[in-house]
């Protein structure tokens, strides 16, 4: 698919993840989001809680050091506990250390103060950002996440990780949100293959692919046309239900 | 955590999970998998339908073309349509080409005759495998994965992809299967952090990870001790109880 809107990567930070105990679920939220508002979601990664490889995938990713996108978001590891070493391998990356950010010590005073709790130590920990980083709003829970550079560093705990998607993404200069049209047919996905290939010949500025599956009744595949022009993405699925004869 | 477990990585090959109309499942599926049968999963990766940048990420995570893990699973890809090209660029990251397997043509053949279709051109484009490759069985649905080097080529169909990973990971030699423990507590991160690290520096063989959540009666956080000794593992898991006071 032809496309001029910004290029996007996740990283996920977390072994239970690659563990297989959890789901993974905020790349998909954030890949849904970044669709509807006109970014190029390109690559995801999951690494394990490892300096180390956080330091590098940062670097593989975010454009402004040397990475491939234009846009990096983070998900995990900005908590109170020892194995929360996001920010961390975020400023080593970028060349800058961690401090103290008075903004979100702030944050943080404000919301034990209202919850009657100390600022502890360990809850102290959550307001160390890389020198150099803006903060991003956390609603649910007031500890914030930030950015540097092209990498935008969010929570891990789904109900947070929305929460800063929410306010961070309208914030973010977007590009054409993405045209995406589907179409089930009762029929393996040989059996479509070559007039699917046909219409992608005909209209090669947009994306045209083809998804098996199989449910009780047999085997379907559905067809889905995305693109930028609208119109062209309508023209595409018309002729594509034409061939099919649907 | 302390592994000399042969170590994994995942490479899911598809659109659809990064423009977030599809959620990934396989990956996560193959993750337990993985765990419950010793083997180390440290990264995986979703990238494009792109030949490029799959060939790129094969060269970067097969452990036989210099990449960073002994083993490397694919999701994706290698169905009868021409966005399928995933055996080319294994191919040719492997320095290959892709050829008719007969043995893989023979069992399409096999299943048409059985279904009395014919062997169209686009069900052989599912024969396509690279020259030195060895077949994965496919009980769902005939067409084979393939291994080459240390990267093993799977669908991404879920059904297909779980009756790939049941048929390959028992022939793989696998290591040490990954003890895990976990306890829910009702309070947040920050107030079982201390504790956390006292017990993670006692047991530092061991991985000791907190994942705090929300629902309907407020904040948790659930506490994972993992290791391949099993006995320290319920060793921690005893000390991190105690200190807790669970």
């Amino acid at each position: 698919m032809q496309s001029d809107n910004p290029t996007a990567a996740i990283l996920v930070i977390g072994d239970e993840i690659l563990s297989g105990r959890t789901r993974e679920g905020n790349a998909h939220h954030l890949a849904q989001v970044l669709t509807a508002t006109g970014f190029d979601l390109q690559e995801i990664r999951v690494v394990s809680d490892d300096h180390d490889r956080i330091v590098a995938a940062i670097r593989a990713l975010d454009g402004t050091l040397g990475g491939g996108y234009d846009l990096l978001f983070t998900s995990g590891g900005i908590g109170p506990t020892h194995d929360d070493i996001t920010a961390d391998a975020v400023a080593a990356a970028h060349g800058t250390t961690v401090e103290i950010h008075p903004e979100a010590r702030a944050l943080l005073q404000e919301r034990c103060d209202r919850m009657g709790m100390a600022l502890t130590e360990n809850r102290l920990r959550m307001a160390r950002i890389p020198v150099g980083a803006t903060l991003i709003d956390n609603a649910v829970s007031a500890a914030p996440g930030f950015s540097i550079g092209a990498t935008h560093v969010m929570a891990g705990v789904p109900e947070v990780f929305r929460g800063m998607v929410d306010w961070l993404i309208p914030r973010l200069p977007g590009g054409r949100p993405v045209r995406s049209l589907s179409v089930e047919v009762r029929r393996g996905e040989s059996d479509v293959a070559e007039d699917l290939q046909a219409v992608a010949g005909e209209f090669s500025d947009l994306s045209l692919g083809s998804y098996p599956f199989r449910d009780d009744t047999g085997w379907g595949t559905n067809l889905v046309v995305r693109g930028l022009d609208a119109a062209r993405v309508d023209q595409a699925m018309a002729a594509l239900k034409e061939r099919i004869g649907l």
